[in-house]
């Protein structure tokens, strides 16, 4: 079985790329410590596998309700609004590790960010 | 006492924005590992502060003797290769969490990422 991490960005809000590799960081590591510490090891074991995604438009509430529903760790960013943002925009959303497939059915329609 | 973690990315390599936001991923998340329970805990209480910095060409191996001969936690990405670059490259390296002013006293001259 394979696990993996899906990071999805907003792209088109407008962030600098420091600005969106800082929230790809939260996603990541806050998505992390929400799944069991089986799944953590597993995924460890493994390399750690992470893909950079990029969400449509405000679409990352309705990743983030479909990845609960399915039991998947998840961790929606909200920016503090202290820089380039207004308080509470929704900047990158963390999903996983978990299992490839139960991810894939909920951002396999998502690009990747080249 | 302020902590953070600074993620150094080497820009120059060539990597695309979605590439080196899974570089910053992968620095933050292991170089965090590499923290003590207590510090990753109360990083994590005051909201995990991060900045993304620019190094310098070839710089992340000097960066690391220097943050490790200080004793922070650390952890250097090398690429595996399969995409966009040569086995073994050096992409991006993570630093604490750890006290601000040590991290400073190491990453103080590298520029933030726009």
């Amino acid at each position: 079985m394979q696990l993996k991490q899906a990071i999805i960005i907003d792209e088109k809000i407008g962030m600098s790329t420091g600005k969106m590799m800082a929230q790809a960081c939260h996603a990541s590591l806050k998505a992390y410590e929400r799944a069991s510490e089986t799944q953590q090891n597993k995924w460890s074991l493994k390399g750690q596998k992470k893909i950079i995604l990029s969400s449509g438009d405000n679409e990352l509430q309705d990743l983030l309700t479909r990845a609960k529903h399915n039991k998947l760790p998840t961790y929606l960013v909200k920016d503090a609004g202290h820089t380039e943002l207004e308080p509470g925009t929704k900047t990158a959303l963390g999903i996983g590790p978990a299992e490839e497939s139960k991810i894939d059915k909920i951002t396999g329609e998502l690009e990747l960010i080249k």
